[in-house]
């Protein structure tokens, strides 16, 4: 099969004809249909410092998956040939206390897919099937593929209850895309939105944030004002950090009112120092680290929030052939894009 | 000022002249510019045994009221003349456990507007500043004196956070159709509703129900059939029994998964009989009686969920002048109605 | 191996011998130290109604079990030969809803040790690792049986936080006597216990209820009276149902304070009516169902829990050997008993 | 009367005669029988940075007190003369989004006795009715006058239930210590303390805790293994870091376990850093900002607490008559105390 492999240790991949995997009993072979690009395959794909010490040479790369199942082993039941499945990248232990305490998304000893072993960016990949989600036939391929950074972004969303709240979401990539749109489907009363890119506030409009402010041309005691005019004083209910950019996570501790709550997800490249008292203790607030899906409540759920009606074709920005590969890693290193899918 | 009294134990309201009443140093005059007519106002006009033995005559009726301040004592700061304004109904003590530890809502000394102290079928009512709620200036007057209501709605319905998940409504009065609104728009995966009156449940579509059942058409058994088949298998996530009939609340309970949760509001006329181990504990289900509603977390909710673009203004299918009174409850008694709101 | 089994349609159990089990690939293979007589077990002992619809003849019953691991399947890596383990007696589906979304406890497929498989009551017993939990190494096996049924207790008391608060048992048999247990470790403010039998409320008393009814002595009337006086008028925090009799049922939800919480554990024999308004809705309360244990984040709190020096010695008041099983089932019948354990 | 006033912008109190309070309509007066020193008080005294831009002088002090009713306002219910209170330090002003919604301990507007205006280190102190707590008759004024601080451990142990638990408390000053009694009495399976003072670890020892750490004396990384050692490799529950040092805030977070949570009470007195995906992002942990108490929740909850059996007399390590004030804060300042109790 093809497949898009690290084999050097310098910026870059390589499509190569590898050996097609083999399925054991309780594994499911399945022809990748739909592999979209994350912003951790661009971290190796540009082969950064992060890169370095986490991936070991040779790996086909690639977790965020859509494909149709050909062949299963003899002890598989939960999917069966022809079924479409979506992949949870964690592969879970099963074994450790979080795994037995319904906290699966943090288990100790997880391995992803497409870094601790054989990934999506291939014609064919063999999983588990305990990691599979068989999507609605509605589904089509280019969102299918999205579950598993959609599934990132309902936690980070929904740790708590937003119906009704003001959200502010700050850093417009995919997954902060995803989570305007699901916290308009949720019904959040007022979504703001901030990044630095106007192209990603577009979509960030088109998903329904009610305001979106770019970090880049106004300071962040400007843009704290404005929140205040517009939610009377009161300031934000959620603030849904998906940046990982220091004046970012301060702003959203900022906003936030006494007795909010802020979602950490975006990861910072380094240390961030806090005023405790001020930006959380006095303010009584919550704060939660999300990474990872809830297995599986979190894929369920997704599946109730698509008939609910959540769209999100449009962060579907571009899709391209596995072998423009090049060209889709530029798009994501630029940030002129909403989600890049590959058809292999 | 006119106002309706409930003067003698029989069945009907007079339109009075009555003194206007004066407010006190924390109270404040307001003149109603919209009140509706709500179950219990219909059990009082109707003079049921219930009736009988709750209401002192004589008594000003009407508790879902919006109007505008024309007067304010000395001490009042949260609202000023010109103001429009909803009432809270509970008049709570704030001294028992209940009101000091944030579950007012269940206050065990409460007076009730229209019921204990003179209520808002009048041209003017008095009330202490604490239990008025200023509604956003694009409130029209109809939907003003729907806030407390539409309380009860989100208490039942949102009593857990239901994104994503299946709702079954049973029972499409005003209080299950706001329900039903409530769901849709909180991002509800699909909203089953049921009604005895094929009138309520065209309003209940119009609200967003997903699927609607007429209960006098079909058996439970069928009903629930259907139910399984559109949840392939699974069941419900939440019901709201809204309608206090034992049919619907059985249906309620054995629609709902292992797992899910009941929220009973309609108010059973007699005992209802249970199977404890079947409908509650082996399915490891919770249940939640909801009264009344959270001062004022449900309020700010509310106002929320409107500018989240909560619509029930197809809800209002009448609003009459308050001479007109007797053909409102006419209305009310015969079912073919949402909500009727009479302008004083 | 020596084992109980029912294999007539009539009261009773017969000491057979039968083959020993073998274990599967993930199977273990396990010696009974102790196992314990539960409610359940009597029913099939004594052949009424239920057992004669649920059990299939022939049947090793038992499902309260301690035993030490001696084989295990080549695939099996939680426990090895020598270790102690109790065991979770639902044997879930692990691909339901429930399951996959950690509430395994209601799964809509489990099987139960010792009702639709053979059970514990037997020189030894087959189980999947899956099942079993490794015990403290300092908990001795008349305790290790218990681990089963003090998870339904840990589960009634503990479904709500009760640290501080007031809490009312209705019921003392070994289930309800764990409860008073849990919650006076768990810091209840005071705890409140009913039963028919003084014996059962000697023993409840040494729990640690700190005010016990005998309810066959005073009306509920009189006790509800009593409850107010002894809460200041406030009434309960917490109701643990324990028992299944209507008349303890009514008690809970009327000693229950507004806003207030009922566990419903104990299986009533037949239908129980509710004044629903006055009971639950109006009260503002929430009932959990319980039933089984979650998995296994009960069973982690369990052991937690026996680390914070929960003692429950002294509910084990008879242990018997295994032939003496008529003895031990006459005195669970009698009700003049704690735990009954056997040793095989 | 005489009180202690800072009347100069330097170290030091001055004890004066000053006018006697007078109370208005809801105000109540009440003879001050125990006052205790808080670090608050200790930073006040000392006239450091922090008090020098917070307090207006001259100012009266104090504000853990207990009393006996004086006197009452005309409209005063909620307490008599003759009766015994303690008060809530934090007069919040009922109108913002906060105290309308149940979070009154995040007050917008509070303003705090002894700092906001005239305090408890006198021999009246003049109060409004609705921040007073009548206490049980069995408390004695030197328990009495810790209920304000004990809230604060309260909210900060029991921020989410720890019963079967490990907790690790960072900071045994005298909220420390409190939270240490509330987590033994609340069934935590095992309590881990560190300080750098044997002399409180002593007191932590006796509080409860099962394993205490000189944090002067072991490296973090050292105290890391040996946390590790104790859980069997789980790490921590629940970590309350009481001390506001960065070594040990740093300590709970990476001793707290994947999916467990960390309370923030104690207040750094500058910037703290951190490595958030590592410490908060990848375990995907909850962190809580706890200031204040809930009122009044966590009073309610503290009286229960009293009657479950909680013993906090030793932490009082001394009492002394209020002109003694300077050796008071001596020992405040040097560490080698619990608390310390003034009697006007």
């Amino acid at each position: 099969m093809k497949a898009l492999q690290k084999i050097k240790p310098e910026k870059g991949l390589t499509l190569l004809d590898c050996p097609d995997p083999k399925p054991g009993a309780s594994d499911v072979l399945i022809r990748v249909k739909a592999t979209s690009l994350c912003g951790t395959d661009a971290h190796i794909y540009n082969w950064d410092e992060w890169a370095s010490h986490r991936i070991h040479l040779p790996k086909i790369i690639g977790h965020e998956m859509f494909g149709e199942v050909v062949e299963v082993g003899r002890e598989v039941s939960l999917v069966k040939v022809g079924d479409g499945v979506a992949a949870e990248s964690h592969l879970t232990c099963g074994r450790c206390f979080q795994c037995r305490t319904c906290q699966a998304h943090v288990c100790k000893n997880y391995q992803i897919l497409g870094i601790d072993f054989d990934g999506s960016y291939a014609e064919f990949v063999c999983l588990p099937e305990r990691v599979l989600w068989k999507t609605a036939p509605e589904i089509p391929p280019e969102l299918g593929c999205l579950y598993e950074p959609l599934g990132n972004a309902v936690d980070a969303a929904l740790a708590e209850d937003l119906t009704g709240h003001t959200v502010l979401v700050t850093g417009c990539g995919p997954t902060g895309l995803f989570a305007i749109a699901i916290c308009r489907i949720a019904g959040a009363s007022r979504i703001f939105a901030t990044d630095v890119s106007d192209y990603r506030l577009q979509l960030a409009s088109a998903m329904g944030a009610d305001h979106v402010f770019n970090a880049k041309k106004q300071s962040s005691d400007e843009l704290g004002e404005m929140v205040q005019d517009l939610t009377e004083g009161e300031g934000i209910d959620a603030a849904l950090e998906m940046s990982g950019d220091p004046t970012a996570l301060h702003f959203a501790f900022h906003s936030v009112k006494n007795g909010g709550r802020v979602t950490l997800f975006g990861i910072p490249s380094g240390q961030v120092c806090f005023d405790l008292p001020n930006e959380i203790i006095f303010k009584g607030i919550r704060v939660y680290g999300v990474t990872g899906r809830r297995l599986f409540g979190t894929w369920y759920r997704l599946a109730g929030l698509f008939k609910a009606g959540l769209n999100i074709r449009s962060i579907v920005t571009h899709t391209i052939p596995m072998a423009d590969f090049a060209k889709g890693f530029d798009l994501v290193n630029s940030g002129q894009c909403g989600k890049v899918v590959m058809l292999p």
